[in-house]
């Protein structure tokens, strides 16, 4: 069932492509891994992987795709062909920076996706050598030093049906989710690990498809987390959503938007899932309203920006 | 493979029974969940099973038996056919506070172990509800108010055979280990997850089979383990190890010894694998005498003591 | 000039007596240290004087007085004096629980105050001896476990008349100021040390005389007040503000009522004042309604809600 | 008797001058404010004044002077009448980058100090510019990005000449001290502030006059100073001694050295004292043996080590 280990890359769309290279590498604290193409690729110190994010321009600002990487070359053929039977499949491109041959598909809602198993490992280049051997990467503490890229937040016109293909085709088990009290799914938490959530979808308050709600990097503590609000803050990003701590999923958080427009987030905590048994948390309309852990009121954009930026119909 | 979800219990011996508790409730900050047959049995606030420790008395100290739960009753069975073949297994037992049927069997060290799938909920009493519903039981604040169960380190005469048996009976994948100039293997760090470590064995400086090394709980910080040892400190606990970073798998640490004479850290951080093609870190003797990750030199008695306590041939 | 050397001490009035001192121990970790004439003494683990709060049974909560400690028997005889010019001086009385003779005056809001320099150092019973000498009180770990009073905001009708008195005649060195377009001042932070605030006064929104703002106790890390606030959100206690990092003076904040009615604050962080010529920051309308240091908006209560509550006009 | 407000700046001596600033700018993250007369002026982020740190070329590593801040020029006067009645005094110069008239003079172990009272404000340039008014400048989160010079440390071969002096002439209240078995005292904690030390001497092992044992540089959490033994660590700087929590005074450190030789201290944490009859702390020798505030042991370099570097006779 665990064919997917996890989400390798993601690559950002952007109309600011400099200014949004200069906020992930000195306000997040990336390492610019690559350049080809037009694109630019990045990396977080704790990634075995060579990047796990790529930066390339466009009109506007949201995700070009997401990169999932499967656990053998066996399992990419097979959920290859489980996404196949569902018609959303788009056949096998050669690789890219970093990575080899990958099945491109899009999920129900739109979102380009792909499945790779080849996956270049880091060799770092003698002045990012760390000093510990089972480290990546040289720490280099340049602005919020992210240590690697978390999860993804998309927007769906249709939760349901991307969490169906999410666990069903891809593997994800399904932690915590939000229905409303007409009934409608309107967020689902989902992972493959014990992480808490590692691939989110919620209700995009537009009914477009496509979008994203945010990407989020991690770090190691809480406390790093309150300094990347004094980062932003001192950066002239624009903080979102100060730092606190989440009812769903409990993760740590701080929201700002990057220079060409999209979401991001520096976030930890949460907690692990162990039990095979575990039984998905369902949050009620009301439970939601009450805010987030400690009653912070969640901001109306919260619940409305995604990239690309659509108007209200 | 991954038939194995996670080290659900441990069984720890104590010739002073009524201390012990009192460490594990007022000093870990964990909750009395039951009392049957002259044992005691343990929680921590954030464990969605009934209990994780279970104190019994006895003439020393050391690990009566570690309980692992299966991911489904056929995962079960599968583990327990594959560990019959190797003529280690001993039978089923009824089950246990908490859990249901379980599979015994010794690990090629001696350590008794049981694997389990079906396992009680837990069901707060109304002074224990939590107020968010993703959190198993109400936080408490009391002492070093440990998370849950983190991972349990074996001492073994042959690390190797353990090793081997924990991988290809139990499905644990091997992220670290230590390997001397003579060739020896003396330590491996193994796991179920993403998790850098669940389970260690070390190599038994006096050459004892089925001793423990220590039981480690988590807290969600640094801070919180720094915080411990300020806890241990006047709450009178022997601090073997104060806080520091190890260097083998990143944990952050405190080791102190409950009044039985178990070793018991509390621990946080670490790193997450999530690359499928991981390769184990090897760690030389010269690189292991360079001690923990910021220098800090190992005690010796981090070598050698273990329970139940042996004398040096 | 430095005639007074801190805020000893503050007796808090509440109409619910028991479960307000249930509040300060079993939530905030405090100990209770004596019981007289209907009143409870407490005291946090970090001080070294008996006692810093003293609870009385009352119709509605408030602040009974707040008392200041002078430097020495001389600098009590001058600031009495000074005082005692200003026609807001009330007389000696002969003292209370772990302090001797008490200058009582109010201040020109009719906030009842009292000097004094003698004090009873805290003599720890032998179960709440420290293992350190350098620390007056054992550290037991329960609930927020917090050290010290740290400061004192109350509501003024007049804020440059309180804040005058508190500067000329108490020796408050101004550190930080809100004046309106409209040329009010409607809040000074002052101190008695390079800590940046010990004392504020804030405009009354409704015009009374007399009234609390909050009382903050310190905790030394950021991580204790995120601690905090799952103690509140787990023991029913109303967060008012969740943490977050206020813009004026800096300091990281929890805010809840206790059962009485008071507003508690737990607190950390700030910066210090080591010039001699530091000038007062002052800052606008215009930058007050950016809200908190890293934006977020102030719940209105925080501008309202005072003890003993008035109803507006 | 508070004329002296705090330590304002130092003059480090380093026979790699380069290597050194590179150190305090990339390691430290302090910023280069001025060059003159081949010295380096740098800063960190939270000072008010221009600079606290010059850089000066050496044949030997070591402390070429002190700057100690007067409250007023009537203090600086008083201070500086009181210094020439011992006859230490060296008379007035002109100043220097920052600040103003300063007057000259030695401890009685040696050490030059100065006195002054004008000091530059610091005027941030554009890029430097903090978001928080109440801030001095921009936080650029490069390397452990120390907030301000925290505490001296200085080796002396007569610790109780050097404390008096430092008490009487100077003002420094005494609130810790180790008195050996035999009655010599080693070691002496003074501060002008709440702060717990800003001035320490500790007996020189060799018997030696004028030398430095450490300067230390404040950053607000330990999580800063645990990450900052990380940043040491990738950035092959030697660790003395990996963060832990002090028994004498309670600061959490981490002692490195920098490239020119000079031992620095990243630090938090501490107490205050606000109590005008605090009582100094002694230490025994059998306390002391006990190490650090958790056990760790003290490393035998921090008990001789010193720059200049000498010999043991």
């Amino acid at each position: 069932m665990f064919d997917v280990a996890h989400i390798g890359h993601l690559e950002l769309l952007t109309p600011r492509p400099q200014e949004s290279v200069g906020f992930f590498v000195d306000v997040l604290g990336m390492e610019e891994e690559a350049r080809e193409g037009g694109s630019v690729y990045l990396r977080s110190w704790g990634e075995w992987q060579r990047t796990s994010l790529k930066l390339t321009e466009s009109d506007q600002a949201g995700i070009a795709h997401m990169g999932l990487r499967a656990n053998s070359p066996e399992a990419l053929e097979r959920r290859a062909a489980a996404i196949e039977e569902t018609g959303l499949g788009d056949g096998w491109i050669d690789g890219d920076v970093g990575h080899g041959p990958a099945y491109r598909f899009t999920d129900p809602d739109g979102h380009v996706m792909e499945l790779y198993y080849e996956s270049e490992r880091y060799n770092p280049p003698p002045h990012l050598r760390p000093s510990l051997k089972n480290q990546p990467q040289r720490y280099r503490a340049r602005g919020c030093a992210v240590k690697r890229l978390d999860h993804v937040n998309l927007l769906a016109a249709d939760v349901p049906a991307a969490r169906e293909f999410a666990t069903e085709r891809l593997g994800y088990r399904l932690h915590e989710r939000i229905i409303l009290d007409d009934g409608r799914e309107t967020g689902a938490w989902m992972s493959l690990s014990i992480a808490a959530h590692e691939l989110i979808y919620v209700a995009d308050a537009y009914g477009a498809r496509g979008r994203l709600h945010h990407v989020a990097f991690w770090v190691d503590t809480r406390e790093e987390v309150l300094r990347a609000a004094d980062i932003f803050l001192d950066h002239d990003v624009h903080i979102e959503a100060a730092p606190s701590k989440h009812a769903v999923a409990q993760g740590f958080f701080l929201y700002g938007y990057e220079p060409g427009g999209n979401r991001v987030e520096v976030t930890t905590g949460g907690y692990f899932v162990y039990d095979p048994d575990f039984e998905p948390i369902v949050w009620t309309e009301a439970e939601r309203a009450k805010g987030q852990a400690w009653g912070v009121k969640t901001v109306e954009s919260f619940h409305t920006y995604g990239t690309p930026v659509v108007e209200p119909a």
